[in-house]
């Protein structure tokens, strides 16, 4: 199964990834978890040591050189746009509680008219990821798509996109949903996240239609002092895990 | 002066953007405002009339095939890349309660090997309105600084670093700083904002030292509701147009 995750910046897309991350590998699947965010850090929610530490693959320039045959930074020149990367999951991935992580690094926004060898590597890597692997595959995304081509997008199982009870996140998740079906990508489904209560609960549902719902995670206040006091954000509530839970089986209702 | 605003999504970037644009409009300055992250709302956040039907700049494809005597999407061409840009604010703004406003729209990143028309376009106009300008400029970032080049950096009289009581915002906000540093921009200085507690508050105050720190605006429950009964954000709370006001007398300590 290949999960891809988005919604506006702080609605929690990080914490949805880990909690479903660590439900799938209890389970027993092999999962491989994605950072493509780079401003989220899935290393230190899902608990990996030393997480600040993770070198970004944008950044190792001598693997994006060794296998685009080019040095990123270098405009003009021509580059090889199908690198080899079947090897990189394996060699350049952390693996931590049965989770296999690859952190991505900043993406130049792909599309027209701008391409470089960086961007080169990482679209052929998630193309990989997501076509040509069995693990499940969840990718914590920023707040788009651009990460997703036409040819990956056919790929993604399910784009999960985060709300939390505001209209910013709401109009995100909107113009999430258009960018998707503008490539092809048509399950899209929605996750409710830091409600308080039953009216925001309701704001969110009535916001919107039109797409699958698979569940609500609560604000809980021990998540934030969790975070604060440097402690492991996912043992943190055991309400958010039940919840988690539940969103897992909307997910898969046979598993 | 300049005021470039950054953090990680959702911290509330565009709330204090608009609350400083208020604060200057309402002490008579010309204040332009700019809306430079694609994730953010700030023509509805500062009360513009049907905010959702504003055309980006980054997708009016005749201006920029205009200026730049490219298509945008025409990879692998030659565009100007210095298109005229200085009547742009005049004739593609908003402007409302004395605030004019200039939606940039999607950004592609730029930096090595990334060129298109679009972002040459939006590139220099930002220099312009950076550099050529006497009004006030407030731009609204995404979590980056992607659009400040060393060029336009050094115009910047403030980098506002957005933080809430998280520790990833408290990490973005570093990565930002080093990335401005980098570019030669070195007058940063943090707001906190959504604090709920003296503790939280402290938890910033300890973890972004070595900036310059211009206060905090408090979590208001009063906003949220404000914003999801669709009711004006900037007149919900006046303890976070108080606590703006002394962040505009942080900044401007002459005023």
């Amino acid at each position: 199964m290949k999960i891809a995750i988005s919604g506006k910046g702080g609605v929690g897309k990080t914490l949805l990834a880990s909690l479903l991350a660590n439900t799938f590998a209890e389970l027993g699947y092999s999962v491989i978890a994605i950072d493509a965010d780079p401003d989220a850090n899935l290393a230190a929610t899902l608990g990996f040591p030393d997480s600040e530490k993770v070198t970004p693959i944008s950044e190792m320039k001598e693997l994006i050189e060794e296998r685009t045959e080019t040095r990123p930074g270098q405009a003009g020149l021509y580059f090889k746009i199908n690198p080899r990367v079947d090897d990189i999951p394996e060699k350049y991935s952390l693996k931590h509680n049965g989770i296999r992580l690859l952190v991505m690094g900043a993406i130049k926004k792909g599309g027209a008219g701008c391409y470089c060898p960086e961007n080169a590597l990482l679209a052929a890597l998630l193309a990989h990821l997501l076509i040509a692997r069995d693990e499940v595959v969840i990718l914590d995304m920023a707040a788009g798509i651009e990460h997703l081509g036409r040819g990956t997008a056919k790929a993604v199982d399910k784009l999960i996109v985060v709300v939390e009870p505001s209209r910013a996140s709401i109009e995100t998740a909107y113009r999430i949903a258009k960018l998707a079906k503008d490539i092809g990508l048509e399950n899209i489904a929605i996750v409710g996240n830091k409600v308080h209560s039953q009216s925001e609960r309701e704001f969110i549902t009535s916001s919107v239609t039109g797409f699958e719902f698979l569940g609500f995670m609560s604000y809980d206040q021990a998540i934030v002092e969790a975070d604060l006091a440097n402690l492991p954000i996912l043992d943190a509530s055991q309400q958010i895990i039940a919840e988690a839970r539940d969103i897992f089986r909307a997910l898969l209702p046979s598993a």
